[in-house]
């Protein structure tokens, strides 16, 4: 049952959808009796450190259903990755506030900071329920048929390929599009969701699920240009060579890493501007371009898929139900139920906690440069309704009559 | 009036519209007796000396529909800019396929194209009527109010910093984002139509117009960021010094060019680079973060304003019926009539041709590194319906217990 006061907090990157969950939360949890209030930590366990807190009790519903609508995180988000020292912290400052349950709404490493944050409360005694709302555009969470915010996403990506790849079509050369994905390559796999015709671009898919090799890439480009005469391509920023090098750390002076250790990938051009000047150096191909989608991949206001929306609220309003009446620590998981529809787990944190999923190889093709049917037939669900479908004049060629 | 044969062409960078526009110039000509045939010439003046014609008087109205509502160029665009020989050769086949109304879709340089054609049509005594459909992102077509793409591409723009702005709200830090813009800022300029709070970004905006100053610049950034804890960037990717060079040519070894004589810009993430390292080195702010919007500005399907696609498809309308029922070679123009609708004119070419119009400095802050209401109140009506605007949590702040 949901006890005492209420804590929500959001956690890592922004998406599309977040926010729906927050408001999952907090309309869902309102409606219980036993929950005193809802209190919402700014910025993630910083905020909660910092005792940095607003009473959503305070919010009308209204108000919960704009900012529902809003992309990235209403109650701001954090990259640290607490230790267990940062983790008594954090459970020093829920009992002062008597906090009885805590919604975390983030990925694999905002679900183990309750896992550790679980054990210290258990070791101590103290009655805290933490929950486990998931979110990542990465969509890869172990368990979950795909994770709220991926949708979205994908559908950023998929958009913006298949109007770069009418844009290539229309003035030719070669195009090198640089997508999100440390580890995992669902989201540029997402680019081959919006090809219509058999000569629609992406024409090359590279996942870091692959190892990436410089000569394959290049001799991959050269048969895709000579065939059609121009080339899209998308590649993830964590795509690496066989030793397991990031080619992006191969590029980078000083690299910058993060709480978590990771070397920043995003907010730089440098990998497009690398393989660009591959292609332009080794093929001699004169128009080839490169952009590296960076972060209007997860915020960009407007793109949003429906499913993404509806299921993301979900995830938070079951956040809640399970707290209520199955009580316990946990994570809430999403499971596919047939073409398509969607239901919920409850399981344990240690489930998800700190682990990462990555593409199943089935779902990319054996030369490596392609997604296959599998995935396109795993991804087209999520995007959601109201997808264009791009148009081509038909052949209606006009004899010559001064021309061969 | 529409004699003969009717032949249509893309060139320039797509659009999001400039299929609306091709409809436009189609079905409106299709209603016409006189016009024998529409013919439309693949890749621009390059389909012409190539006779590289389909015939669209075969299309269904249905199909062209559907084209309209797709981004990019659908009969293929060029960068070819014709010179007087080449512009000879394009004659000599306009001739031979017997066309008497040429309507070419572009921007400035297209118009250009058209300028020298019609006068080579007159010196040799052939009735070719010569008339320009502007479009361009760039919005610097002269005596134009705006031109049609620039709307659905200042609508992404505007959308891609609402949703940055959001995302750096909530993790923090420095964002530079790199707009297309060679000479006018007006792209850049939109990413201020999505502000809705007084804090919210872009906090510093900069454009062509007025020269860049790279220790100014960092002191603009090391004010808001003082101020605010986080700074949100817009920069054309035109920006230059008090010389005239732009930043982007400083960095470039080899330095790309166009048929046109324009130094490559876009598909290269080198001048978010610059910046980003400018900021990171001297002012010592750790998390900063740069991308380029590049092609995805001008093509991303489903990003588009109603207001835009509404105009588009009238320009093509216009063309045709100022063909027909006005006669001669010109450009048609759109000039804004309240808050907020459009008129159009029927132009002579040298009005727009080779022309560049780029922002009145009454729309650019005399601190050089905004935009002025005057701005905003020119560009908000063009985003056209259905912008979401942003909604964040209220204060409603929580009593510490433990802190000070």
């Amino acid at each position: 049952m949901l006890q005492g006061k209420v804590l929500v907090a959001q956690g890592g990157g922004p998406t599309a959808v977040i926010n729906q969950s927050l408001a999952g939360v907090v309309l869902e949890g309102r409606k219980f009796q036993p929950c005193e209030q809802i209190y919402g930590a700014r910025h993630g366990v910083h905020g909660i450190v910092d005792e940095d807190f607003i009473d959503l009790t305070q919010e009308t519903s209204d108000h919960l259903e704009r900012i529902a609508e809003t992309p990235c995180a209403a109650l701001g988000s954090t990259r640290d990755k607490p230790d267990l020292a940062y983790c008594q912290e954090i459970f020093k400052v829920l009992k002062a506030h008597e906090i009885g349950t805590f919604f975390y709404l983030g990925g694999n490493d905002s679900s183990d900071t309750l896992r550790i944050l679980s054990e210290e409360a258990q070791k101590e005694g103290y009655g805290l329920t933490c929950v486990h709302v998931p979110k990542t555009i990465d969509n890869d969470l172990m368990i979950n048929d795909h994770t709220p915010g991926y949708p979205s996403a994908a559908r950023f990506v998929a958009s913006a390929f298949a109007g770069i790849n009418l844009d290539n079509e229309a003035l030719e050369g070669v195009y090198v599009g640089v997508v999100m994905g440390r580890h995992a390559g669902f989201l540029t796999a997402a680019a081959a969701l919006c090809r219509t015709f058999p000569d629609d671009g992406p024409h090359l898919i590279y996942v870091p699920e692959r190892d990436f090799d410089m000569d394959q890439f290049l001799g991959d480009v050269k048969a895709v240009y000579d065939r059609l005469g121009r080339c899209v391509i998308a590649v993830s920023e964590g795509i690496h060579d066989a030793s397991g090098e990031a080619m992006m750390t191969k590029l980078a002076d000083t690299v910058e890493r993060d709480a978590h250790g990771n070397v920043q990938l995003s907010g730089t051009g440098a990998l497009a501007d690398l393989l660009t000047g591959a292609i332009r150096d080794n093929l001699g191909i004169k128009r080839v371009r490169g952009d590296t989608f960076g972060y209007l991949q997860r915020s960009f206001l407007g793109c949003v898929s429906d499913v993404d929306q509806r299921e993301a609220r979900e995830v938070g309003e079951k956040a809640v139900q399970y707290a209520n009446w199955r009580g316990g620590s946990g994570t809430v998981t999403i499971h596919r139920v047939g073409n398509y529809a969607t239901d919920y787990q409850f399981r344990p944190l240690t489930d998800v906690a700190g682990k990462t999923k990555v593409m199943d190889l089935s779902m990319i093709s054996k030369s490596g440069n392609d997604v296959t049917q599998e995935f396109l037939d795993y991804g087209t669900p999520l995007l959601g309704s109201g997808m264009l479908t791009p148009a081509r004049p038909r052949a209606n060629p006009v004899a010559k009559i001064l021309g061969a």
